[in-house]
């Protein structure tokens, strides 16, 4: 990180976690420079920076201030109370509206749930692809077969050993990208008609999942700041006979949300006082904001119930479909045979190429760079939300991955502003698709992987226009 | 192929249909040349090769003959009756055992399903590779999602209008490998509990399918040279509330065999009468062979009742797990979508590479070597077996694909025989694995793609003495 980004990135995380609040005046130039060593010009390019972020404002002849049109921040809330214990899962058709819009060059992918493709170092992969390619022989056919690639397996068990995590190259299963892995997973521990925990409002296709098995979901309410309702998780365990639980306990998709990490121990402690296997799913975990890296839960699981999954999909290489699960003995030869009987391996060459660029490409200052990137976006798109979006409009403030919850004003049906957003070339991911029961009527869920550019914000604007349109059409108003 | 291959080849089909029998005399080297208007050495050459396939004797001063210890052709039989109506599938441990025995570079692999990997142009795939990903911008990832990479669907496309198959790009969906294929397929149109009729002995995928999704198996006969039992499958349609069919209609895993082109009509037309979908499992479709090529049952679905299921596993990448369904429009929809929310995606680059390899790898020429090869093979195995097994021993002289159905007297146990085996490093498949009764005790699949030398000779060799020792066990011997 150069010196001015370091700047911009310090009094950023002032201004987000209200160290500096709206309104607030910075220190001038001349004291920023003595405070922390930097020439003018340096101070002066980070405050210009903060300044096309929308997070400070100059006010000519008396100096920069905090923004104080900065969006608020959805807050923790009381748990209301589900309307019943469990729900048989039913998606509908706009998850599939959605992914087919996504196909479509001309709509901008604020709905997507894929990372922004550029960001990916598509060409140092291909080198590792033919690096990795070159040098194999027929025998890497029956190598890759399940469990998998044993380099590939080997530098994932190395990446857990460096965040504290016990993992063993042989309880490491490569899949069909983390997707495959938490299916595999669900499966192996599941029988038609079980029920299972999951988060409310959750990834899609965990809901997805629930219903290709035929399950049957106990929605656990996921606060915007503490993460999944731990208390509430405890009195649906004591009344009903839960068989498993899925949970995306760091930046949750679509919240963003993460468990601070005694609420994950205590999630992990609590799941195996009952014997419940956890399946955890942890695509998001690599892309903290910061310097303080996010263990996930399984880092806690000292008796053997959590089944933890994750891939390159969204930190790496899209499109290469390399996912796995580190599995606890228990459960290890049931995925894996599941594994063997669903889609038989992993394709050899993609395995390959991922085992040779974690050993040569520099994933880690990949990351690095990935994180920085994602976190001055959100500050962006944050302020494009304050700019267009009605007043009343709460968002959350995620530590890491690169999706925003936009809760937005009660007369704003998300599903209406969805099927509209798309006439007009734009998605976003509307609510009710990450509910059971359709909840979350009136939330949209933001992907800010897409750098800001002037497509970005006509995106906005469109969204910001259609919002005042629909809210003007509401009845009563 | 050369001169002296094609004698070779024309001559060894003449004997495998018997129209040259056991003991015949062949025409002296002298005739042959005036009758194929060839030179005298090519004649030798094509003998000579013969002689060394085992299917011609040489008899100082007298001639050449044909081999009279050529072993017994498994011939046509009439069909036990079942002692049950339908079986709830559950599949041993065995197969597993199988696929672990295949990772160790010590067994000789004759029990696997694997084509030998060595036979296939795994440096020119690479190219293909690179090829494909140099130009590969970040859309791809997108453009790959399901129903995949259009490029690769059009070139399959192609394959099937010139195999009068018809075929729209739209209606083919990329898969990981065939497997993932007919496992959605059988998804689709599937509830827990359902009757699918399956064929006997199977493919154990097939079985290992039904008991994921708790299926109960109506096994249907297999005729060793006309294939499935369709005067038996029409009794079992007429009695029983059949949801699907599950049929390897061209060189049946294990048997070899394939259903004679008027007998695939009618089995299209008979489960269109019933309305019952048809999921056809043709990896081996393409190794048929000779000239005439085998096209699938799909050419006769004018109703849209089959889903054509193949991939390239078998005929050029293994390890790539490129495989695709052709989809009737009343299914296709629901397939695609349990593609989407079982493993999202196919890898981008599998995808992209064998798009690539499809327009410039020369496939058809790769194709045409191969088939000779096995067919090649196949005789030389045939020999082998001729040579060591017991004298009751019956095979299948399958016209394609690279596995022989092997029927051993009833006192060899095929599950003691393949413990034995394991235990001297060569593995074979036994008949139990093939059956949902775990019937065909006294059968073994052997695969013949590993090219003939001293290892495959002496794991030959360690087989027939393997069975005397079974034998002289058994009571009452």
């Amino acid at each position: 990180m150069k010196r001015y980004e370091k700047l911009v990135h310090d009094i950023a995380t002032a201004i987000r976690s209200g160290v500096l609040a709206p309104g607030e005046k910075l220190p001038s130039v001349r004291q920023a420079c003595l405070n922390h060593k930097l020439s003018p010009a340096t101070v002066f390019r980070a405050y210009y920076e903060l300044e096309n972020l929308g997070l400070i404002r100059a006010q000519p002849k008396s100096g920069y201030y905090v923004s104080n049109h900065a969006i608020k921040q959805l807050a923790s809330k009381t748990t209301p109370v589900p309307e019943q214990a469990s729900t048989v899962v039913s998606i509908s058709d706009m998850v599939f509206s959605i992914l087919s819009s996504i196909k479509d060059p001309e709509t901008v992918p604020l709905g997507s749930a894929f990372p922004w493709p550029d960001l990916f170092p598509l060409a140092r992969l291909s080198r590792s692809l033919a690096h990795a390619t070159r040098d194999m022989g027929p025998a890497a056919i029956v190598e890759s077969l399940p469990p998998g690639n044993h380099d590939l397996r080997r530098q994932i068990a190395r990446r857990y050993l460096m965040q504290g995590v016990e993992a063993d190259v042989d309880n490491i299963l490569i899949t069909n990208g983390a997707f495959e892995a938490l299916n595999l997973c669900l499966e192996a521990v599941t029988q038609p008609g079980d029920l299972v925990a999951i988060e409310s409002p959750t990834f899609h296709g965990c809901l997805q999942a629930l219903e290709r098995l035929q399950l049957k979901a106990v929605e656990i309410p996921v606060d915007p700041v503490l993460g999944m309702d731990l208390d509430y998780l405890e009195s649906v365990l004591e009344k009903c006979p839960v068989r498993a639980c899925w949970s995306m306990t760091s930046f949750q998709n679509p919240m963003g949300v993460s468990m601070p990490a005694e609420r994950k121990q205590v999630l992990v402690e609590l799941l195996t006082r009952y014997r419940i296997p956890l399946i955890e799913d942890d695509v998001y975990g690599e892309l903290y904001f910061g310097m303080q890296e996010h263990r996930p839960a399984k880092a806690y699981d000292s008796e053997g119930y959590v089944m933890h999954c994750s891939s390159f999909s969204k930190t790496l290489a899209p499109g290469y479909r390399i996912g796995w699960a580190l599995l606890p003995k228990r459960f290890e030869r049931k995925v894996e045979r599941l594994k063997v009987i669903t889609s038989l391996s992993t394709s050899t060459i993609a395995q390959a190429a991922i085992a040779d660029f974690l050993q040569h490409g520099g994933y880690d200052r990949h990351l690095r760079r990935l994180r920085t990137k994602f976190e001055l976006q959100q500050h962006q798109y944050l302020h494009l939300i304050a700019r267009y979006f009605p007043a009343e409009t709460q968002v959350t403030r995620p530590h890491g991955g690169y999706f925003l919850w936009v809760d937005l004003p009660e007369r704003v049906d998300a599903l209406v502003l969805f099927q509209r957003a798309l006439e007009q070339g734009v998605s976003v991911a509307p609510g009710p698709i990450f509910s059971a029961r359709h909840q979350c009527c009136n939330c949209i869920r933001i992907n800010y992987s897409k750098p800001v550019d002037a497509e970005v914000e006509q995106a906005f604007k469109t969204l910001g226009r259609l919002m005042s349109s629909i809210e003007a059409a509401a009845p009563g108003h």
